[in-house]
């Protein structure tokens, strides 16, 4: 097995030991070394934007003292969630590796796939508001950026 | 204006003030009143985590102590972008108010559909890896989960 997955599954290992939340755990590495490991803390922190990933991403970031993860890689014991993956390219992660996808976990028994179809159909509970207001702010706030560069 | 996206807006200008982040910001709302602000804080906190969201639902989650915001709403300044949404939904939030659309933001000069195109192409940097030893780590924890039900 890869060890940076074996690292990554003694990790979700800890959490679930510990009742923290899910069976769920992912590392950071960088230049072959490990830089960060994070486990699934949602219940624990009462948070239930801890995943794993996103402990692991966090942890990594403060270790690198920078927000750029360019040149790092993640491993993940499952496929991230949409979540997960938006955090992991807002932290410009290279690349990412999975063990289980989301059908794999759905089979085991984790009831994901509904999550899914309501992503699918984000309109029916997501709607437009006061859009010319807010394009103030962010006119206002491109015109502050502007400034600063001359 | 809607006093929620007015009361969003405010916090966002909050962050772009003090240098915190970009022009995000977000109420969430339980029966008719602000429970939890946010703003964006990626750069106050060097954390790519942290966006307006984000940061009004864990602020949310801490002050209702529960992990699930269903009966909340969340009005936020930006369409969220796949992060939040996941965020939102893992919240169990049940309706999401938006300023401006992801087209607007990018019109205005944020460069975030580099970002959904990354998103969109996913195939290209995330892959399978051990999936047969992650496998073993979800049945391990489906048998804890199930023996505890008995």
């Amino acid at each position: 097995m890869n060890k940076f997955m074996k690292a990554a599954i003694k990790e979700a290992e800890k959490g679930i030991f510990n009742h923290e939340g899910g069976p769920f755990g992912a590392v950071v590495v960088k230049d072959g070394k490990i830089v960060a490991k994070g486990h699934n803390e949602v219940l624990k922190a009462g948070d239930p934007t801890c995943h794993g990933e996103i402990m692991a991403i966090r942890k990594a970031t403060k270790k690198l003292k920078t927000i750029n993860l360019s040149g790092c890689e993640l491993y993940t014991t499952g496929e991230p969630c949409p979540m997960c993956l938006g955090a992991i390219l807002w932290a410009h992660i290279d690349k990412v590796y999975y063990g289980c996808n989301v059908k794999d976990t759905e089979e085991i028994g984790f009831k994901d796939l509904d999550f899914y179809k309501r992503i699918e159909n984000k309109e029916e509970f997501v709607n437009e508001l006061n859009r010319e207001e807010c394009l103030n702010l962010y006119k206002k706030y491109m015109d502050i950026e502007n400034k600063k560069s001359y």
